[in-house]
């Protein structure tokens, strides 16, 4: 039996992180089906936690179907977007939504009957409808133009800020990354000396989140009969120790074999398994 | 009707914070017992979160009795501590668990059946079956020497290291403060570098398990209806803002009236309602 | 007299901020010519000391002339890319030097006879002879395309990193501002999580240079016979004070009247002296 | 010959760290006599430059004679401590200098004709005399008692903050660290918020500061003659290269050979050239 499966046997639910474990730069990793069909033979269940606010839990499910992987559902799909949804949908009742991204993250992010806008239509000298700001993702925008503008709307206005996805790069290609949401939200935060309301991976509302989800499909399930796995120590490996479920690192993504020890031992982040892959 | 009864009317809970909301350097905040019997005559549920890792439920409901507020049962206190010892019951199963802080706080939290030891007590060369340590509080032990001693393991030795209550300093007195656990655990972090596991507001973890307590109790209550009372923006305000509680900010204890508005305006964390305090 | 020029007169020599107490947002402040001739008339030595790295010595004073600001020479002109081009004059001598950055800077900056590429002329499969990366000014580039860029060379590539001005913003309007070249370096810096070399105020090396310079011309100057003026704590009066100058805070920039007893206080950065501006 | 002289001989001064070039925890680096000898006869000039405010020039010296090293002059020692002590004659000029220290550290720096009170003697209630408080050593004090009403008085009174020595720890044996000023500095600046006047590599004034005496024996010296040898990068080896001095990296102190090249590309920080020891 591969190592993954075996160790994976020994709890009730699987957590896995989409990038670096379900897929890599190259498109799905080979074999994550075979990895999956076990999974549901064997009755363990499973949800995917993904800092990602670009796409919303059917699109994301598509993403996998177009790779080969068919297997996912999307309600099993949990983005830190959908966080950031439910905390507009708490919190803010009326006005515009002003946000960074693509239009198709606010289509789905801040889907709850309010009007949103775009940075870039944000006039600064009539903005007192705006009643809450949120950084959705990086593209969809021109950074010069749209990223000042953010600057200043937020200067004179104070307005809860929000960011929907924490992640400060996200891999393109094998050697090569991409500024993402959480950073730009960083630059602009650090302008600004405030604090914004951060959501995804490592903090706990992520996976407390798929949590109470999993507890509505078996409700006796504890916290340490969860494994959670994923490719990054800061953010999977950390969050996932902090709410109490087992963890693992895989080296199919953002980290390498030969530096694993040495970055568990120089962060501290120490996660009860190590395995290859969730193929091997 | 006092103004605060009049807001938590519209409200099925209330979280309260403990300093500075119910209790401040001079003893208990005259009247808070009228307004603890108020909420308990209309049917309000209520919660105590504490940054607090320092005693036990049971004590912390004594200290409230003894000071003449004997209308809030143990069972109602929620502190950072009670965090602290899950984890370690679900993570740490073997071996000795260092600390810094009070016997009495070691008794508390790290009461899961494991041996502790005290930093005074650890020997650097024979440290081997020291599998965790834990930030429990800034007394009981010798600053100087024991910090130095838990920078030196912690060098030595990769283990989960716990913060059982993040903040950096406690009020003293009308004017003063007192460096507290969280600060001293960030001194270490700042040396070594490495990332500790911190638990107490602002962090999700507190509120998401007073909100779970909550729900047994009452089974339909949704995050919306409850008030997160508080004197502290970084801490009580943020926190339930982001867990999407409705929040109040109080004068009574940390944050000042006259310099409220600036700093709402200079941090960005905003607040739904502002009261001089419970009992006002 | 004016109440600048009364405490003027008690030092041997000036340094002055440019933006915030020269000039502002709405060109030349009224009247500084009349204060630039008092201190020419008293024997007072001045020196300008400007975070920048955008124009050369010779532009800037044309800048000022442009103004209406004649009686400043361009060899008093001291900025931050003078000595981010002396760094690299004495520490690369071969290769290329990559830039994020206007032409015009790079032809001012990078003038040691080396070659120079933008950032977005970086080929990263063939970037063996680039030996250096620049951080020169916010404008010159695509700011999606050339950042991204710029953080994958970086991760590819271990090279000096410099940045030549350190402002993380700098103001466009009575109201609003720009990210700078600080804040962008500052934002790949966090990707990276490497330190970049940086030159500018608070920088001690800044107010070295200025001081050098002054000593050819006066060299029996002490430090405590110099004021340094400017419009903000963090860079001009932290920076002065440091380095052992005497400090002089003014209204006419980025720190307001009503603000700064507050600021003074939150900072525990102390101005010696407290002035509108230097026209009053 | 020695490959360390071999490189020397290409320069006309040498800066030397102490801790880690010179000595390290078990004494006299052996050999280093020899090495200091060969610099004297080869008419190559010296400075040590050395992170420290709690002995005097006089004191550093007498320290490395009792080793055995008797070949550098009390001169050629540069503190920290000075930086310090030169900042307060020029800024500070009336009331009480409160700190933090030895007694001896006290006598040393803070000899500038002022009165000086230690933390424990200050009383919160009574302390307007106070003009200024330094950071001066780690030792000498109640860490809990004094750390704790250096807080307070700093929240009451608004002086300027020096601290005379920025390292965070320093070695105490082969393998353990203690805390050191610069550590206690930034766990006071975490609690305040504040910012601190902070002496000591990798800050270019202790560059300028030896520098500068440098050129009063040599006066036609350049910064790319002079080759700064350290054992540290970030203190040593980035304070050197952005003052514009050739670097050299050290494995006989606090950076392990096996880890060097790791770090370099890990920090950015790059020396110019990589040795054993100075001995070697």
């Amino acid at each position: 039996m591969r190592h993954f499966n075996s160790i994976a046997k020994q709890y009730k639910a699987v957590f896995l992180d989409s990038y670096g474990v379900l897929k890599n730069h190259k498109g799905l990793i080979e074999g994550v089906e075979d990895t999956i069909s076990f999974l549901r033979d064997e009755g363990i269940l499973l949800r995917v936690l993904t800092n990602d606010a670009s796409r919303s839990q059917a699109q994301q499910a598509e993403v996998f179907a177009d790779l080969g992987l068919t297997n996912i559902k999307k309600e099993e799909i949990i983005t830190s977007g959908m966080l950031a949804r439910q905390f507009l949908e708490n919190k803010i009742t009326e006005g515009k939504i002003g946000y960074l991204g693509t239009e198709n993250s606010a289509e789905y992010i801040l889907q709850s009957g309010l009007q949103k806008i775009p940075a870039r239509d944000i006039n600064l000298d009539d903005a007192d409808d705006i009643t809450a700001f949120v950084f959705l993702d990086d593209e969809g925008f021109d950074w010069n133009f749209d990223i000042n503008t953010t600057v200043n709307f937020l200067r004179r206005k104070n307005v809860p800020v929000i960011v929907a996805n924490t992640d400060k790069y996200y891999p393109v290609s094998k050697n090569d990354v991409a500024v993402a949401t959480g950073g730009i939200a960083e630059l602009v935060q650090n302008m600004l000396e405030k604090e914004f309301i951060e959501f995804g991976k490592p903090d706990s509302q992520m996976f407390m989140h798929a949590y109470e989800h999993l507890l509505e499909e078996e409700p006796d399930i504890h916290r340490y009969e969860i494994l959670m796995v994923g490719d990054t120590l800061h953010t999977d490996i950390l969050g996932g120790n902090k709410f109490g479920l087992k963890t693992m690192l895989v080296f199919s993504g953002n980290t390498r074999k030969e530096n694993a020890e040495l970055q568990i031992s120089a962060t501290g982040i120490i996660p009860d398994y190590i395995c290859g892959s969730i193929v091997e």
